[in-house]
This record gives C-alpha cells, structure tokens and sequence, in this order.
C-alpha cells in the first residue's frame, strides 16, 4: 500500500515539533487544511474578515478572548469563532490544538505583526 | 455570556444518540460541518465525486476500505478520503467519528439506498 493511504497518527504528529504559534499543516481537504499548533502565553487580538476558524484542543486548556467574554477549551471540546469576530487566544500552560480553516488564512488574521506565521507543510 | 460562546464537547455531544449510521451535526464552519457518527458493521461502497472527506476517530477502530487496500484509523488518527475515491468504512466494535465535509455531503454519496440519512443538527 502506498504511504498516501496511512492515516495522520495526531500525536505522531505533534512530536514532531516544539515550536509555539507555528502552525503545521497536516491534511488538506478540498481548500481547506487541518493545522496542528501548540501555544503558550498570549496571543495578539485579530479578526479574519473572511472566514470563520475552528479551534479543537487535544491536549491542555485554550482561553479563546471574545469581546463578549471568554470561552474555555478542555481536550475534546471546540469552538468555532465566527468570522469578523474578534478573539484572543491564551493558554496557562502548553495547549495543542487542531485548527481547521481554509488553506492560506493566517494565524494572525488582519493584523500582521511579529507573531504571524505561515502554516507548514508537516511531512 | 451568551449560550452561543459555549464550547462543543465531543464526549457529551456522543452521549446524546445512540443510532449508528447517522451524521449529527455539532458545529458549522463557513459552509463546512462537523459531524459525529457513530458506526459499527460495514457500511455500503461509495463516492462522493465532488468533495473530499475527512474521517477523525475519537474512540474505537475504523477500517475504510479503499479499492487499494485498507487504512485503519485509531482514535487520535485521521484520513482524508479524495473526491472521486470509492470507499467503505467497516467497525467491527461500536467507533465515534468525527466528519469533517460541506454542509449537504451525503453519507452514501453517488449510491443512495436504505442506509442514507441527511445529518440531523443536534442541539
């Protein structure tokens, strides 16, 4: 059998890297990717004007910030932030979670910045 | 705050229907939809010719027999089935899937037959 049609083991998957706010993509489907990234701290308040965004933790605890109050992610919860709404994420301690969005929205959305990141390819 | 800025939580969501075989709809994204399905046996081959298809297992073992050979999902583990790509998922233990696919996929694709069911949003 060909190595397209292994699975995408998720934690095989987060191993492979340490690096905070860096997405990584790890499926594509149609137009849109399935991203996993680990964070820690604060991020920067944005809006994606055009899309909606996906959070689903795996592991540890996500604060998404909305104007509107905060909503909390344990493992195996997610939220989806709808687009033009602004948000913040934050984590106590290290969190990973699995984004799904469509290819090339960026993390840091309409505010640039030294945080933002292009998604990579995860091999 | 608002019911709306709830998280969804996979595990309660799964306890609120038994029925195998039948997409519940838990969270939307642009037009994407997150599904949850239970399943156990063998399903029926299929296509969707005009949409890829993620399957994310969160508990159980999944087999989705491709024309090529077999991919086996363990919880934690996730396939993107090509547009066009004739498959079959097979349980042989009662599986939860997460489904990832526009809003509209229909689970029998391009066969249609008495194991069809539109996705039902659950609240």
């Amino acid at each position: 059998m060909s190595k397209s049609v292994l699975p995408v083991n998720l934690a095989e998957k987060l191993s492979q890297f340490s690096e905070l706010w860096s997405p990584k993509t790890v499926a594509v489907l149609n137009d849109y990717e399935v991203k996993l990234v680990k964070v820690k701290g604060e991020f920067v308040w944005h809006t994606h004007e055009d899309t909606d965004e996906l959070f689903l933790v795996i592991s540890g605890r996500l604060t998404i910030q909305l104007r509107e109050g905060d909503v909390v992610l344990e493992p195996g919860e997610l939220f989806v932030v709808p687009r033009g709404v602004e948000h913040c994420p934050v984590a106590d301690e290290e969190t990973a979670i699995l984004l799904f969005e469509p290819a090339g929205t960026l993390n840091t959305g309409d505010v640039g910045g030294p945080m933002t990141k292009a998604a990579e390819f995860l091999d």
